[in-house]
């Protein structure tokens, strides 16, 4: 299953100046499993990072928010264990990860920040996870990047890696990510964990913004289940070990290639989604504004109707125009939507096109990607959001997971 | 599959003065499959339905709303075509049924009410429908809701109906209702098909606030899909036959027997929801308002991973906390949530409660039938929402639908 990339080259995924990463078996959850990462990175690094709106949000969450103002010197990253709904002891469990992992690199506790995926409420194995550290920081090197997203990954069946130089006028720089996830995917203001870290020399609060812009573009605009995770966290590094950004040019240029990154790691978890065989595009436009597409747009990709449509590759436009009628858009006139499989105008005016025949939709569903684009004519604002479909594998894993 | 009641017992189901149902086989969508129910109404019935708020509402339902204000005679039903997404020349379609239906009664073709469910986006059958029609209205008769029942089926694996008889200061009064629905169940004022009926007379006004009423406490509160329908109606009918209803307590009476069975046929469908194998309750308690527990209760009970949970018997509490956390109750405070499986106390203050083990949760889980209780402690409101599990049997169903 999955509509998977190529899993990444470790020879195409650049180095960072200033980041080394480490990883470890520590037996977290699973034995003879990468399951610890631990990323040091150069005095100076600019940090800057979104996170889960989930209310119940993880212990490491809550920490990684509370250390993200200080001079991060590291991060560290579990999976196996998402040391949510852990309460009070959670967060104590996360800080005793910090101070190990701090002893160990020579700086204070409230200069890493930690990281958790996994199940969730049960209580985090500190001492598997302390015992690993030493392996995870002998293993530091600047080369591990494809390494690294093989620790992190979950249900995930492919790591999940992008990169990108871009040519700033002080000189190229480069700006490399991974990323994980499978299920429990409708991020709300990041994702499950991404990382994308650039030697470039920008200000933190520049870097705030372009992580917030690139999160907008990417992990907020995918879905697999709906479900927003307690664990997303999507943070972005820059070392300033390369080139500088500065002027309006430079800093354009390299949100624009943080942002692209993002948006392949993104569309990389909704490839791998679980139990996915289509990856499908939904762009609504001619919306009054983009909020309103995105409600459509998420009606659309998260109806569990069109989902399964996906999955037998039956162009059940019914299923499709009905989510758009339930979105909740106030005062959308039905007779005016259009409505496109790939380039097929399969429905014109709310009702089934003339011209259009059930192969022409079935012919483009079969292929493992196409695009459902709905023009609701009554403004110009537009939205894209990626998904996948709903399968007996989707149901097979998750009435599995765990047990 | 399915959690169903017993299907109903044809006797069990009193006839209601006044109202005569007859049935067809007109081969809309398959041959040799009861698909066509007529009901006739006395003069001076009164009348009240609500009706899908989805924006794409089907043809019949359009007409439906506009005829519901003249003194109705007669409802017609077909299964195997919704009617729906159908413009302009659906609603031509849905008015040639009712011409055709009131020139074999007798009456105008605005005191016809059309009601169509199945495939969504293809013509109406509009000939084998009008064939159909004589062989209905010649079996017309009161002691038909149990075949009426059966006729309007499309999903579902039983016929729904419930009944109830309640005492007016006036005397006795019958109550007598049936549905239909299976998927594409998110009822938004109103299910996919539901009609009650009463001998009782009352004045429309009334019977309107008890319709909306009945429809809050059954029909709005259950999910199968969380995919609103496009022809979603529910229709009461008083035909004055029997005692009248006028005190307030009369009234109050009434109206509890119209929720009554309301609430029972919507359960009915939440029971046959497509590829159910569990039948939930989930009730939130203590919260500011009953929307913010409905909130609450709709994330969980659409949560494909707290469903698929369900469906595998799996105690995976960090799935209903973390729907809880993502529903969008503003402020909600985590730490203070409690969370029950039936009786068992599972989380207290929004972690893993100390004295819970998971055998107890599993034990809860593996029953058909089950609560989910959860306790947001920063008010009184409550509410209550059913719904069912995500099984392999749901992909099937709608993965081979219409193939």
């Amino acid at each position: 299953m999955a509509v998977n990339l190529r899993a990444p080259d470790p020879a195409q995924l650049p180095a960072v100046a200033g980041v080394e990463l480490g990883i470890a078996m520590a037996g977290v959850r699973k034995a003879n499993r990468k399951d610890l990462l631990v990323v040091r990175l150069a005095p100076g690094t600019a940090i800057a990072g979104v996170f889960t709106r989930n209310r119940f949000c993880a212990a490491p969450v809550v920490l990684a928010k509370k250390h993200l103002g200080n001079p991060v010197r590291a991060l560290v990253v579990n999976t196996g264990n998402a040391n949510a709904g852990t309460g009070a002891d959670g967060v104590k469990r996360a800080l005793q990860v910090c101070k190990a992992l701090a002893a160990a690199l020579g700086c204070r506790p409230a200069q890493v920040l930690p990281f958790s995926t996994g199940v969730i409420m049960e209580p985090l194995p500190v001492e598997r996870i302390v015992a690993g550290l030493p392996a995870a920081v002998a293993d530091l090197r600047a080369a591990n990047w494809a390494s690294a997203a093989e620790a992190i990954m979950t249900t995930d069946t492919v790591a999940k890696a992008a990169s990108a130089r871009v040519k700033l006028s002080t000189g190229p720089a480069t700006v490399t990510g991974i990323a994980k996830g499978s299920g429990m995917i409708r991020p709300d203001m990041a994702t499950m964990l991404g990382f994308v870290a650039t030697d470039a020399k920008v200000a933190r609060p520049a870097l705030q913004r372009m992580t917030r812009a690139a999160a907008d573009q990417s992990f907020n605009a995918i879905t697999v289940d709906g479900d927003t995770s307690t664990n997303d966290a999507f943070i972005c590094l820059a070392t300033g070990k390369g080139p500088a950004a500065r002027s309006k040019k430079d800093l354009d240029a390299l949100a624009g290639a943080i942002a692209g990154v993002a948006q392949t790691l993104a569309q990389a978890i909704v490839r791998d989604g679980e139990g996915a065989t289509k990856f499908v595009t939904v762009r609504i436009e001619g919306g009054r504004s983009a909020a309103e597409c995105r409600k459509v747009a998420y009606a659309i990709a998260h109806s569990p109707l069109v989902k399964t449509a996906f999955f037998a590759s039956d162009p059940n436009l019914g299923r499709i125009l009905a989510a758009i009628g339930y979105a909740g858009v106030a005062g959308l006139d039905a007779t005016k939507v259009d409505l496109y499989l790939d380039e097929v105008l399969v429905a014109k005016g709310g009702s089934r096109h003339a011209a259009y025949r059930e192969e022409q939709g079935a012919a483009a569903m079969k292929k493992p990607e196409f695009t459902v684009r709905a023009l609701l004519n009554r403004g110009r604002a537009a939205a894209t959001v990626w998904t996948c479909d709903l399968s007996f594998d989707y149901v097979k894993i998750n009435a599995e997971y765990r047990s």
